[in-house]
């Protein structure tokens, strides 16, 4: 009797191992349920068998899986305008009250009218002075604080939603996929990198070493307390759009990824090394093709243009010749926001 | 007897989830047996305790668990020069071989004269300029190739040891023991980003991605292949030293460290900068006072002056008034290398 209990023992302690070990596996069968099934999401379940499956010959040791994906665009909406940009207007009556003699300053002359249509004339160089004036000359902490305020009450114009539910649930599937299979997922955006930190763990389970965005530079210094502190400066460090995409993946993570997505022209680059590395490597771009649903602009595919998040047909053509796989809103994704029916 | 084999099976499986839960603590019961008993022991034991016990009013939750080393002299021997440096010295001919206008130009002429004494009295202006010629001008991988072999051959001058061999075996020990209670371990070093990447994860199980170190600007080109790689630029990006290493914390963490440890002033903000935080922080610097086993440096403590890895009294009476525990290698250290008996 004795020996039959220690084998039956063995037996069950076996049973509950193996159960606690794929139990997980067997609860989300299908990883990604808001994609339809398609060559997209094909792509992206192979790419994770191909490169976690052990006797795979393109198999990936778990230190070296990092995926990186572009923000604005590609994880959240970025229409009618970057939330980034839509936080440095807000603030600039608060810059403008501490700082009365910007008032009769273009661009805050206009950005203080309140005029919609003048506003979204403003050029590339009009909203960088803003952003220079609104995200920098205060602390680190008093930039997170504020930050985190706004986000908290501001409301997207048409779902009238806070921005942080604006994510695409697709994304945020596709994020968990990676995690669960070993990935280390990193944001890699043009947006500020300490702008994006303030919310990236909370909204997509991404902590904020793990976010890579264009960074100014800080200035060490001390409170009348006498404790040390970190003030935001007006000093470019790292442009993260581009080539500087791939500079601050360099840069911050020090290894080539596997997978990459973006949207726009200003990820090609990050695609383009991406895909340059040995064995199996992803490089998706998420095409709106969907006014209904979101936004539909391009030009690809005969989309209307657009100023933010371009994505013209030389992007489009680039992508069927090296194999990158665009992701149609349309088509791939069953359903865009977890606060949609 | 079904009744019997059932709770004795449940009370076995919760025995075993105990042993299974609680063995590894019993294997290593002392997590320092470098150390000898004392207040610098103590005072890491008692912090690791305070921040990962969740009944204390300092636990730290997982994912805010950072901590910081310096690496020259703090986990490494850094005398009688930083092994950067011996790497950029011995790449010199190699460069004045490609360049051969530089043979008669300082302070690369002193360097192929092989004159040790008037290497030894080269301006830190000298040391950039010969940085900045032997690591920049060429691809990131084959600077990494060419690091990595030179790593491989390079033997230290005094023990005769490669000098990934010279890493102080208590640190070691201390880097394991924050691991295994879910810190993240850092480096953040003055010396170049790129070079400790090379070795960081065989020597110190620290990924690249957790290497902060001074780093210069890289370009995104095309090879003749039409592949995309980078090259390294002689265009400082971070300056990861005193006030510049709290800089990078911020740049590539994003998160004030629990623990941060150094050696020399060139450590002071982040010690300071990691202090200023509330709950539990620990701070710690190493003093160089056993010149038989290593090396004995300072002036603190009227030790002699060194150009390398500066310890002043005032650094010393700093860290008494501000609660930084300074490590005495000859006190505080049982044993200091792996290689020794």
């Amino acid at each position: 009797m004795k020996h039959f209990i220690t084998f039956n023992f063995a037996r069950r302690c076996a049973l509950l191992i193996w159960l606690l070990a794929t139990s997980s596996a067997f609860a989300q069968s299908d990883p990604l349920p808001s994609w339809n099934d398609g060559p997209a999401k094909q792509a992206i379940v192979a790419f994770v068998k191909a490169t976690t499956d052990q006797t795979s010959p393109n198999f990936v040791p778990p230190a070296a899986r990092v995926a990186t994906f572009d923000q604005d665009g590609t994880l959240w909406v970025e229409k009618p305008m970057y939330s980034q940009v839509m936080y440095c207007l807000d603030r600039v009556p608060a810059v403008v009250k501490a700082k009365p003699e910007l008032a009769n300053v273009e661009p805050f002359k206009t950005v203080m009218s309140g005029d919609r249509e003048a506003m979204a004339k403003l050029t590339k160089e009009d909203l960088f002075k803003i952003v220079a004036a609104t995200l920098t000359g205060i602390s680190v902490d008093q930039f997170h604080t504020e930050a985190t305020a706004w986000l908290e009450k501001a409301k997207d114009p048409r779902w009238k939603q806070p921005y942080t539910q604006l994510t695409y649930l697709p994304m945020q599937e596709v994020l968990k996929f990676l995690r669960t299979n070993g990935y280390k997922t990193y944001i890699v955006t043009g947006g500020g990198q300490d702008f994006v930190r303030v919310y990236a763990e909370q909204t997509y389970g991404i902590p904020p070493e793990q976010v890579v965005g264009t960074a100014g530079g800080v200035k060490y210094g001390y409170g009348s307390d006498g404790k040390p502190f970190l003030t935001k400066e007006p000093r470019l460090l790292l442009n993260d759009d581009n080539a500087g995409k791939v500079e601050g993946i360099h840069l911050m993570i020090g290894r080539r990824p596997y997978a990459a997505f973006g949207n726009s022209t200003g990820d090609r680059e990050m695609l383009e090394y991406t895909k340059a590395g040995d064995g199996a490597r992803l490089a998706m771009l998420v095409l709106h093709d969907d006014a209904q649903r979101e936004y539909a602009y391009g030009p690809a595919s005969g989309l209307p243009e657009s100023k933010v998040g371009t994505f013209p047909q030389s992007l489009y053509d680039e992508a069927q010749n090296k194999g990158w796989i665009v992701i149609s809103m349309k088509n791939d994704w069953k359903r865009i926001f977890a606060f949609e029916p």
